[in-house]
């Protein structure tokens, strides 16, 4: 009987603290696996890096098509160039912006939860990572 | 008579020798004075430095409006990280180069005009310029 | 006997579970901890996120640092300024390639590692990593 | 004989007219020509944009020198990757810096002196200016 109940709460702590890295450390991954994919998971809604922050996105997009057309106004009305200038360097600024906190999301949830599940995956969620700063420090 | 003729040559050389530097050597500086200014100047059209190429420029602008617009597009329909951030980068891109472009004709036209009139213009327009393009480098 | 004989497997394949993702999906978390952290783990070697390619990062830095001396040359000699600025374009680009390297040596690594552990240091972690791409970004 | 006065005032003013722009409104172009050029001119000194500021631009260069130089330190001493990082960044924005300060005095010395002759040496001054920003820009 003794005996019993230790398996038991042996076993407990030993599930608990095979169970606790899955649905407690790491975040949130699904149960389908990795969210994140270029192709999407599963059937109903694809869930990526930039999910909680999709409106935010979206406004600092709408606000940087804003100032493009600004700039387009400017242009049209011989606004001396280097007003026009300025515009164009805090407009380039903003869509860097977007791209850094697309990248921190892209970090935060794809790259974590891949380099969770480990392998090959996590190594080319790596690499392409590495790529797309590269294209953004280089642009 | 002669003389007078003479004269008249003479004057004419001395003239054309004059203004030669003007309306050949420098670039349509406009009578008025140097294009440019951020007032304008005169009553009528404002020339800018990058009035030849105001159609250009307008394109590309147009068209970085539109990548702007299609990442937002992107983002709504929950389009993978890595595919957003290259089409960020891309138009952050599209958006420099319309700024490289714009700062070489300023300097080809509004710099050069300055700088051919000398004095605290033209120093002032280097020091816009300098600052212009170090907004442009840290951006 | 038997009671305790199933226990002793029990636990074994409880501990075989709960260490699997820490042994084998992980990618070598030494069992100090994570590496890659500001204080170094443990008595002796620290281990950082760039170690396998510690010495192709020194080349790399020894050959800007040569670059930047090469500069000086040139303006000791004064040397045209077109061609100098094409060197510190030159030297700025190695040094922001070295940059590169090292962030894509710390995300397959340190970030991964951390990932992997989950919690809060992962959560840093990552805070830490985005807040270096932005200074990168923005140098 | 009055008429023969008459043409050598004539005469005189138009040369005076013609030779103003060229001695007063230019800054110091030295009589052997436009400094700044990449083979230089005459015999003795060169004379390059950065010549006021050779002093301070040598400075910063050998304290960008000393950065990478301590990088390379912190490199062999296994220091933490994101601190790392941070000083390559540093340097990268020091090097930036010098390069801003040489592209300045460039176009406020070489670039403006060109434009205040004119002609095809002008516009290639400005081609070359524009393309060293390009590429200083995209690094």
């Amino acid at each position: 009987m003794r005996v019993a109940a230790m398996v038991r709460v042996l076993v407990m702590r030993c599930m608990l603290h095979a169970s606790l890295p899955r649905f407690h450390t790491f975040r949130a991954i699904p149960p389908e696996g990795i969210r994140c994919t270029s192709e999407g998971y599963g059937k109903g809604r694809v869930v990526v890096g930039y999910s909680d922050n999709k409106e935010t996105i979206l406004k600092r997009l709408r606000r940087a098509e804003g100032q493009v057309r600004g700039i387009q106004r400017m242009v049209e009305e011989d606004t001396y160039c280097i007003d026009v200038l300025t515009q164009v360097s805090a407009a380039t600024k903003a869509l860097e912006n977007v791209a850094l906190a697309l990248l921190d999301d892209h970090l935060g949830h794809c790259v974590a939860e891949a380099s969770a599940q480990g392998g090959p995956v996590a190594d080319e969620k790596i690499r392409e990572a590495s790529a797309a700063i590269a294209r953004l420090v280089r642009s």
